[in-house]
């Protein structure tokens, strides 16, 4: 039996990686939880198993991985929120540079033999309109993407020099319950629920011809766990459905589902300074390791508004 | 005429790049130092033009700005030392990333018009066993590489969403006179000279076989001084000679031209964790903006040597 250490363990995607892990079998499930971890971990790990730290404290680091000795590291610790960070380069910066070096020289300190899946991020690729792959040009569009490239190469980086069994992930976004507001499509379905309940009159809206290739975040956490057994040391795989739909697509499908009539609005504070035109995975290297999607958009797009539905009271 | 800025302005390539801007005409140089400007910036340029701050403190940076109001800025400033890098991560990413943001942020707030042309380094790629053109994967092998790396970035992100004029160049090796001692060549004819005037008794070298692209820093700073007038804006550029020499055939050439027979020893403290085995530049790009190569290696190498000789006093 593995002993496993999820970071960020309280997260979206963590969540469901979490619940993926425990129906596979795995009982030895460690999770780090910066703020307090909430009910949906608490029911599902022992509290002894949840760790209150700051990875950018590198003493509080090291303790934990001489405490939990783990096998396994998927690493999803991060700062998320993508639209706020023109106004703080410096900070994002730091943090995810400082907590990335802790989690790395504590791994090469007292588990020099654990396996890392550092899940990184497709912002990483330079906007294109062709799908991407691994060796796509690189060109993080802004602070944020800048920094989560840093952390990947800083992963790929002690890959190299300090030998620490590395794999990288790129996601591209993925969608589910649990999602918190401020990513697009938790937003409008959000939104539209508000309306339903009677709690808002209007949708407002941002860029809607962006593309992006939408997974159900259950589709991506299996790919997370396959890449932690069958991933090759020291390689990047691109993770994503490989079909893109426009937040237009989104939007009109999810305004078909809605209970009431939805009227929208433009919202220039939700345009960003740049937002990359079309985002697209070419899946092809994890598709040969034996990964495909097995949600169909419409179906999350049903879930994810019977979530909001549940968890909006009015 | 133009005012320029060159930060690192007292550094090695800083030094042959203010001597080409002098030849060329421009008399209107500002230079940063971070420490005292030796006396070679001395003997070039008025007091008055030498201004001594740290780039990583952002007021200082900022009233700099507003003081000189470039209209190009030659960014050089950097630490430069890989060797001693792998101790020192947080160190050298927080000052890397610290400076880098300052200058851009300065830029942005007080000459958002000027152009920068950014000093990366070809450190970024992933060693390959072919010549890597601009379009080669990317994968720093150490924290120095990965630190530059996050500056490159950084400079093109600026260049994505606050629409600076960004060109960035990826240098290949580069020698001559004045580099100090911590880089290959300059260590080796320093050592071959010490010899010659029976300061030192052996040669301790490193890694031999490693391949490299060496261009003589005059040749370099040409191709700098042609990207700020034709760069692209937001493209890179890679500056080499297209030339592979294994550290072992410098080393050949430097003790045939020695005065007296040169014992070797291997040091293994010179040998580094990660050493990149061949790094050539595949030039196209920047050859047909109009650059080439002018000195030949032999006669740049022999240069090296004159000045070590009259350089260190016995």
């Amino acid at each position: 039996m593995q002993r496993i250490l999820i970071t960020g363990g309280t997260g979206f995607a963590a969540s469901h990686l979490l619940e993926a892990l425990l129906q596979q079998g795995e009982t030895d499930i460690h999770l780090t939880a910066y703020r307090d971890a909430g009910d949906f971990a608490k029911s599902l790990v022992p509290d002894s198993h949840i760790h209150k730290l700051n990875l950018s404290d590198y003493q509080a680091t090291s303790d934990l991985m001489q405490e939990v000795m783990p096998d396994q590291i998927y690493h999803l610790a991060s700062l998320a929120n993508v639209g706020s960070s023109f106004e703080n380069h410096q900070f994002i910066m730091d943090t995810h540079t400082h907590l990335q070096l802790n989690l790395l020289e504590a791994m090469r300190n007292f588990v020099p033999n654990a396996r890392l899946l550092h899940v990184s991020t497709a912002l990483v690729y330079r906007s294109s309109d062709r799908a991407l792959d691994e060796n796509a040009t690189i060109g993080p569009d802004n602070p944020y993407a800048l920094s989560k490239l840093t952390q990947d190469m800083m992963a790929y980086s002690f890959h190299r020099f300090a030998k620490l069994d590395v794999v990288r992930v790129r996601p591209f976004n993925h969608i589910g319950e649990r999602q918190t507001a401020g990513f697009v499509v938790a937003d409008l379905a959000k939104s539209i629920v508000e309306i339903e309940k009677g709690l808002s009159s209007e949708l407002k809206v941002g860029n809607l011809d962006s593309v992006r290739d939408f997974s159900d975040v259950k589709d991506i956490v299996q790919a997370y766990i396959l890449l932690m057994h069958q991933g090759q040391n020291g390689e990047v795989y691109n993770v994503g459905s490989g079909q893109g739909h426009s937040i237009q697509q989104i939007l009109q499908f999810l305004i078909s589902k809605a209970k009431v009539r939805i009227p929208i609005s433009i919202d220039p504070a939700k345009i960003r300074p740049v937002d990359l035109n079309y985002l697209v995975c070419d899946n092809e290297k994890i598709v040969n390791l034996g990964w495909s999607p097995k949600y169909q958009l419409r179906d999350t797009l049903e879930r994810i508004l019977h979530y909001w539905r549940e968890t909006i009271i009015n």
